[in-house]
């Protein structure tokens, strides 16, 4: 009864009432719309007390809901289960949208008289959401109430705002100088008659800039924004007269030489009440306070950053960069995918007589320790430790996924020290993990057969193989988007009447958010926004799945390099690289499932892989490696 | 020099002259933008000697050009030859489009200080055409000319306008009352807040009404406009006081049950100019003197005529017909490969014996003709004679194509008495020809081996094959757009960097144009009108090919029924039902590209072709059949 998220929502009502506001609505999001947030900005777990990275609540006199997606059913049902916040299940059935709900609850209001008041902190809250619900109430004679952070009123421990110093991605690592960026932006600007242009996502501006921070886990990106005309260029960062507090001299120096000025980050507002000519911005990324902030007379061109789209095109440097990366990556998830293997004693006794001749010779043991059971946090461990030693380690570019068995049926699953299981010689351990570096990011997923599967495992095991690799070699004419390409890796799938529940793969940051945009691979149209065309040097990953609840779950994710192959009287032809260099486990494989020309696929990958892991690796794992990368033959 | 179509030019650019035009444009349309267009709007013929389907003359005071696209290069090339006229070859690389060069022409003009005028005739240009040329001069000051037929003034013997008394397609062959699709359409207008709606394409009014005409070669449409508003409905067509000269008593009636006016179909323009209220009309199918036609005061809402989905959409009636049509259709072009394949003496000596037995039981040859050799046309006379013996014929869907060898590899070919080849035993005869029936219309091809082929061909062949398989077989999950599926269809070419240059696949009319949309099969992505999901009751032609010019062409084609297959936790899954029913050529198969379910999709379909005509042949024939369709197996 007495529960402390009941307590805070009876306090914000008791706010909500002494503003005239009938509903808040309180989302997951910074001022920038990030997809991850800071713990300052963790508003929506403050008074919902559930923890995941996405969702939205809102709260009426009367009630309060939590609306989040299938990833999260299961972990917001316990943790709403104390409280009385209602979970909503977007996409069930019969389950009204945030959109929905506000609907009928402002139309109940008007019902009985009343102009219905919607309240939000307009700094958190996207433009294009903020004008919606301006709409809905503006119908019925109501009103927004938007400048007061009613949570942050309430929040008393609340973390202080994030202020990492950035640092500098010199030349031989982001491959093209911010002003030649800025030269390709302005381009962009006169094309869209822009004369201003607000960057407001933190990743494009991170990106402009070549530098990076530290302000959000594994996302490494710094609290900012940029206002660019066709004469000058000013970050928005730190506060009034603060500015050295987070901008080494080091930085100041490098922003000077390229004509760059610094005001503090909350100054925005006031700069934009005061430009005088139309300004690009995304409505997507841009605040809701952001865009009352502008003059009416000026007009708001609502695009895409065109940093986006820039940024998504990896340059060759960056490229160059990242298939070390890889490599570098690859030679940890070998290691470890041995050590796995090894442990669950899933190796040939060839290698397991290297194994034991290495462990004479070195006096040391390899992998796992013997006397304690392989458990998903000490799977986790194994391959944080090992990235961590790369020379050129940042961070883990989102938490390690580490799932066993059932658990892996559950696409964000995340062991913790109070709730994890201990894998056992049988089925799958499915390990979702990757790492920042200076030289790129990465992302990949194995799932690893830690014993004897069912037939059931190995048949969807193997078309989920199939799928990955039908878009993996995949060859297409250009112009061609990732809403097509991704029939081929739906098809294994939709032919038995299957599917997975998420996208086959999203676009991978250098060096920042591992999710971006525009490319991707998904099948659903959502209008002509999610329909990006394939560009040469753009990375995707390629990660198709299947999931039997409270079962199993399966994952096979390489990160693909989309290139131009041959260019004839068709036209040009594109294909991808795949830059994920580690081997994929063959043991669950149904052979008799698969083409000539998926089993010549597989063995031109491995043939890739053991060419570019094979020098990195001495003694027992080579010799693991050779020996699981060994052509596949079919009689 | 003394040509024909120059003097005609000459004699337009004087016209030109007296009016104050610098660049006249001459589309390929009637006042409905039709696909096909009646003899008396042939009016770019005219004045180009270009015969083909589509194409765009230019005239201005110093050039003429003809566009059109890749279907019509050789042809025009010919037929322009002898003129001034330049051959403008679509989506070649430096080849201006239409817009660019007036653009450029319009740009010169105003350079040398003149206010450019474009003319062209108003009723025979789409309001989307009309205002993107009235924007263009405009913005130079200049102005359109659009109340001249000039070409009308020139041309002396031009056909009359077309006049089809229009016949009642009953309710057993609509299966759908006018007034109960009145009421759709009215549902429709609601939801858009139109008051009045205009009915512009020709196949939406023969559609809405359930009357057929025959104003168009192979179109069995009538000129006519429907104007609905939310009281009445009103159809324009005739002239003043003749109506009953195209409208049967037994029309009248019909439409008076149903509470139908009629007015002369010029007067359209005067209605629209006095409307008092929104109109939803397609300004892609409305003229542009249509459009111009409408009081400013007035909104026009410019979306898709919504009868276009509902027509694409078939009724339960309406698909049974179709099957029923398909398998009359079938037995016809089944008898028609048998006569080719005996002609060209590609059967078995099993089936050799059956038709001496035949002929000698009935005292009658079977097929072509011993003493003549094949010929393009005569096989075309063949196919065509055995469609019009059946019970419901009642026009051909388009003029056949028989094409054999390298005539093959222009997609649009047409054999004529003047020009055509005899059949040589070897390589492809390629059949593209379908019919209309009161059942419904039908389009197949099918590419016959007429003797040895060669490995390039049979492999081509085998990927045309698998291309077509891939679709018809398809599963899908509902949502599914074409421009997505025909990824299918096009990866057994992608992946050699071969492509074919048109679309897998267009929607059916239903006894209307054969080509409709909205549904289609296509890569390219234009914007969201290019975007359709697949609906049950869509039947959508499956017509991969392959094409090498001057050497061979080759194309398989049925019509497929897009349907509900199972619906379970992922969702509601559809694929296709072929309505074609006639065997495929295996002949020229490479068994060894073949995967188990191809070939799987083989038998299944061969099985049930053989169960839909077997109980409609005879002897020879039916023995035929039975060899062609027989299981294949493979070791």
């Amino acid at each position: 009864m007495a529960n402390i998220i009941d307590e805070r929502q009876s306090a914000l009502r008791n706010l909500m009432e002494e503003n005239g506001i009938d509903i808040y609505v309180v989302p997951t999001s910074d001022d920038h719309a990030s997809e991850y947030v800071g713990d300052h900005f963790k508003t929506r777990k403050y008074i919902t007390g559930f923890t995941g990275s996405a969702g939205t609540a809102v709260i009426t006199k009367t009630e309060s809901g939590l609306w989040t997606d299938g990833r999260y059913f299961v972990q917001a049902g316990k943790q709403l289960a104390d409280n009385q916040t209602i979970l909503q299940k977007m996409g069930e059935e019969g389950v009204p949208t945030v959109d929905e709900y506000l609907t009928d609850q402002v139309k109940a209001l008007a019902s009985v008289g009343k102009k219905p008041v919607i309240g939000f902190d307009g700094s958190c809250m996207t433009a294009t959401d903020g004008y919606k619900y301006q709409e809905m109430v503006a119908k019925l004679g109501g009103h927004l109430v938007t400048d007061l952070d009613l949570i942050g009123q309430l929040w008393e421990d609340r973390p202080a705002l994030p202020n990492s110093k950035p640092w500098i991605l010199t030349s031989e690592f982001s491959g093209k100088d911010t002003l030649d960026k800025l030269a390709d932006v302005r381009e962009k600007m006169t094309e869209k008659k822009a004369k201003y242009h607000l960057v407001a996502d933190l990743c494009n501006v991170a990106w402009f800039l070549n530098l990076r921070g530290n302000d959000i886990t594994n996302v490494p990106v710094f609290m900012s924004y940029l206002l660019i005309s066709q004469k000058d260029v000013t970050l928005f960062m730190g506060e009034e007269g603060k500015a050295s507090d987070i901008l080494t001299s080091e930085v100041m120096d490098y922003l000077s030489e390229r004509n760059i000025s610094v005001k503090p980050y909350d100054s925005i507002y006031d700069v934009l009440s005061e430009i005088d000519g139309d300004i690009l911005l995304d409505e997507d990324f841009a605040n809701y306070k952001i865009c009352n902030s502008v003059s009416k007379t000026v007009k708001i061109i609502n695009e895409a950053e065109p940093e986006e789209l820039m940024r998504a095109t990896k340059n060759d440097t960056e490229i160059a960069n990242t298939i070390q990366a890889h490599i570098n990556d690859g030679v940890a998830m070998t290691k470890f995918i041995f050590y796995i293997k090894k442990k669950m004693g899933q190796i040939s006794e060839d290698v397991m007589e290297a194994v034991a001749k290495e462990e004479v010779a070195t006096g040391k043991h390899i992998g796992f320790p013997e006397d304690e059971p392989l458990t998903e946090i000490s799977a986790a461990e194994c391959i944080d430790g090992l990235r961590s030693e790369i020379s050129d380690y940042l961070d883990l570019s989102f938490g390690t996924i580490s799932a066993y068995g059932p658990n892996a049926a559950m696409a964000h699953y995340s062991a913790t020290p109070e709730n994890y299981s201990v894998v056992d010689p049988r089925g799958f351990l499915l390990v979702d993990s990757g790492g920042h570096y200076k030289t790129g990011t990465t992302d990949i997923t194995r799932t690893i057969a830690v014993g004897p599967v069912t037939d059931e495992e190995r048949e969807m095991y193997t078309r989920t193989l199939q799928s990955h690799l039908r878009l993996e070699y995949a060859k297409f004419l250009e112009g061609t988007c990732g809403v097509q390409l991704d029939m081929l890796a739906r098809e294994p799938f939709w032919e038995v009447g299957k599917d997975f529940k998420h996208g086959t793969g999203h676009g991978v940051g250098h060096i920042l958010n591992v999710h971006e945009g525009p490319n991707g691979f998904r099948w659903r149209i959502n209008g002509m926004n999610s329909i990006q065309e394939l560009i040469p040097g753009m990375i995707t990953s390629d990660e198709p799945g299947y999931y039997e609840a409270d079962r199993y779950g399966i994952r096979i994710e390489n990160e693909i390099l989309c290139q131009q192959a041959e260019k004839n009287e068709y036209g040009q032809f594109m294909n991808f690289k795949p830059l994920t260099m580690v081997p994929i486990d063959l043991d669950p494989v149904d052979f008799d499932m698969l083409s000539n020309q998926e089993i010549a696929w597989i063995n031109d990958y491995h043939r890739q892989v053991r060419e570019a892991i094979a020098p990195h690796l001495t003694g027992a794992a080579l010799e693991w490696l050779e020996e699981v990368t060994t052509e596949v033959t079919i009689d």
